[in-house]
């Protein structure tokens, strides 16, 4: 394709963005499709022939797009928020369009230094001290591996440099919750550390926060049993009900026996923007690594999680290589951020945080998200007064947690009753929120937060879950 | 940003990328920089105030494109070719654009299925049996690393749903040779591997191939120590010399020992798309698992790794998780690719493959790759006619290392002399090339294989060398 023609396609395809966001409220929020069926509309082979752009693009249009649940619709509520800003996608494109190669310094200074000033204006955004040094991993899970692993080197004075994880003979004990995001136990399981020793830490009955107490319990226990504590990763804004682990005192706990701490603020770390906020991630300062997405409700497109750690040379040491091949002529003084995760090969990420925020401003971004927690209180209100729903977890950002509960209705017959209205609304195309499992029995989280939600759009949700409960 | 914001603000951008590439050839390939030079360039602090789109754009023109490393220019021989075809980069706007999300089928059939059909298109056009299954990962780094992770749970019986590496007694060994990437090395150490059970098996010394009765022997002596063979990471086209280790005789070893073997042909892949090249990786269809990237020679914009298994069942055992949040009113029966690597959230990657084997067609890229395998030949045959002059590994597939040495020059003084030359035309910015280590001695690699690169820029190139040597 040459440059003219590319001009060409391009210029329709950005018409085509344009005009598929400006007509997304239009659209169903998730697609009437059943497994197979995508495939089924697309070629088993590959084409013989070139074909146009217009071609393809016309089926992005026919096939493609309708074919995805609409996060950047206003009435998407699943899940978390996967904002993705016009002026963020900007900043994506642009990423493309340059073709950097990010192995190195060398191999684009520009990718390597955009991405420590971009990473360093949200740490000042975020009220992280300057003693904290970030780098973009593609998501927080990989980031949660990333620090595990750096936890597991720490525990085991580099075991990977002598005899591995093998050679070992006290077991590494991580210590989390049950509300943690599912990522957490996949990341200790890949590094090496047993289910048997992935320790679920008791939880406040009512906020689902990490007790302290039985943290301090379970590591004492198994310092007393000859196991090694590890790491303890903390869920601040936890997936199913945005739990907050109290940080301030699991650090407390961690420096008594040298545990890695590790705070994981996926989506509620968006709220660190918000100095009213703050409280609630009081003692982050004092954990060994921090991440969070703005990918999530910030609205940078996706893929974009920050990663903090306070001892940089650590985390290096363990995830470094140093071939002939990419030793730079630009000396040692250069980062490396190939040292910092797991690829080699990287892209111009903080393009998209770039564009973001220099286009967007941080005052309009922290407008939107007060917005959010508006609306997330005013919606709770609103179940709090009507008969038959319930709130089932405290509210603490945008996400609230709904069940309702008609007269007499528990357990089994309860969760049956949950799952069939909001499939009812999720399979009707007008909204969509996912179920998810509360103490043993479904709920609804209804996650408050796409750019383009408005009240408005809050107060049809709720005329929608009246009449889905009825039918 | 609003949506008549971004049409204009993308239009320019769209111009801006077609400008920048057709006028690729009358830039630096290196930029002339010093570490911190872009960031001083740029704010300590994060803007105040929006800016327009067109400041930003700019900026994108004066600071940032001047200073990357141009692996779209001609005169690019470092490392491997790290083609961003324009096709492709359509296909990462619309992927940007479309602003979808990853984390499971529901989240995206699109997303999913895409995937599905175009990793098995290029199944198809390598030659590899349907008893293959695909994934996109970002980076052939990573693949290797989810490969050594399912090589190791299928050596421990699972260890992870137990008591971890920890409570294994035998230590777990990794194949592989000097001449592997670096990734090789990080991946078995971050799996738990220690650095003291990597086996770096003897190589030929002409070809630098893996000598398979070497690997035989080391596993042997291992197994006979009470060590277990736990994977063989074969590379097909190394990276320094793009060296091919007999990958047929390697899994008859493995199979009468039961180890895994991850095939490694990051950059060599693409040329099983070429069915005359297809027996320099005889018996690869016997491997447990094969990555090659598209995002190198094959010319589909970075980030772009096919991965392959034979065994998914076994791959999404050690990689998956299934909290309720996650569950999907679809079923079983789909695809959930979150269980074949690292991250939960994933972009469209599919999206440029697909545009680019549409657009391109495969007819112009197998054209392409084998001008680039002549203009490899070609370049070969001067060095060797010229006196001086020696080329010191054979010349596989399109890289051609190269030594000059001036009559008695040897040891440390030719290490000078060929960092010399090299760095003082790399520094020039008319060309680029990587110096790397061969038996402990710097030589040149010559990297063919960007899209733009025609004979005249070789002509060029000899051009060049001869008179830096003579410098």
């Amino acid at each position: 394709m040459t440059p003219e023609e590319f001009r060409h396609a391009g210029h329709e395809l950005i018409d085509w963005i344009a005009d598929h966001r400006a007509s997304v409220e239009g659209r169903r929020v998730r697609p009437d499709l059943e497994p197979g069926d995508v495939i089924s509309a697309l070629p088993d082979a590959p084409p013989d022939a070139p074909e146009p752009a217009a071609a393809v693009l016309a089926d992005l249009e026919t096939v493609v797009a309708p074919a995805v649940l609409e996060v950047q619709h206003p009435m998407h509520f699943g899940w978390f928020p996967s904002n993705a800003s016009l002026s963020s996608i900007l900043g994506d494109i642009a990423a493309s369009g340059l073709g950097s190669l990010g192995i190195s310094w060398e191999s684009s200074p520009a990718l390597t230094e955009v991405e420590e000033v971009v990473v360093d204006w949200l740490r000042q955004l975020t009220g992280l001290s300057p003693e904290w040094k970030g780098v973009i991993q593609d998501t927080a899970s990989t980031a949660c591996l990333v620090a595990l692993l750096a936890a597991r080197e720490r525990a085991t004075d580099h075991a990977q440099a002598s005899g591995g994880l093998v050679g070992e003979s006290e077991p590494l004990c991580v210590y989390t919750t049950e509300e943690a995001h599912s990522s957490v136990r996949k990341a200790a399981l890949l590094a090496g550390v047993g289910a048997d020793h992935i320790r679920l830490v008791e939880m406040d009955p009512e906020t689902r926060d990490m007790q302290p107490g039985d943290l301090a319990r379970l590591i004492a226990d198994d310092v007393a049993a000859g196991h090694r504590p590890m790491a303890i990763v903390a869920s601040l804004g936890s997936t199913g009900t945005t739990a907050f682990d109290p940080i301030a005192e699991i650090v407390d706990i961690a420096d008594q026996h040298g545990v890695w701490v590790h705070a994981d603020a996926a989506m509620a770390g968006a709220a660190m923007v918000l100095p009213e906020m703050r409280p609630l991630f009081a003692g982050i300062e004092r954990a060994d690594s921090v991440s969070w997405n703005p990918h999530k409700w910030f609205g940078t497109i996706l893929d974009c999680s920050l990663m903090y750690v306070r001892d940089p040379d650590h985390l290096i040491r363990v995830m470094s290589t140093n071939p002939s091949y990419l030793r730079s002529t630009a000396g040692g003084e250069a980062t490396q951020y190939r040292d910092w995760g797991v690829p080699l090969g990287r892209r111009f990420r903080s393009l998209k945080l770039w564009y973001q925020l220099r286009i967007d401003g941080i005052d309009a971004i922290q407008a939107r998200l007060r917005r959010d927690l508006d609306n997330a209180a005013w919606l709770a209100d609103q179940f709090e007064a009507k008969s038959g729903w319930e709130v089932v977890a405290p509210v603490r950002l945008q996400t609230v947690c709904v069940r309702h509960r008609p007269a007499g209705l528990e357990g089994d017959e309860l969760d049956a009753h949950t799952l069939a209205w909001v499939r009812a609304i999720n399979t009707s195309g007008a909204a969509f929120m996912s179920p998810s499992m509360l103490d043993g029995h479904w709920m609804v989280r209804i996650s408050i937060g796409v750019e383009s939600t408005e009240r408005a759009h809050l107060e049809r949700l709720v005329e929608l879950l009246d009449a889905a409960v009825v039918a």
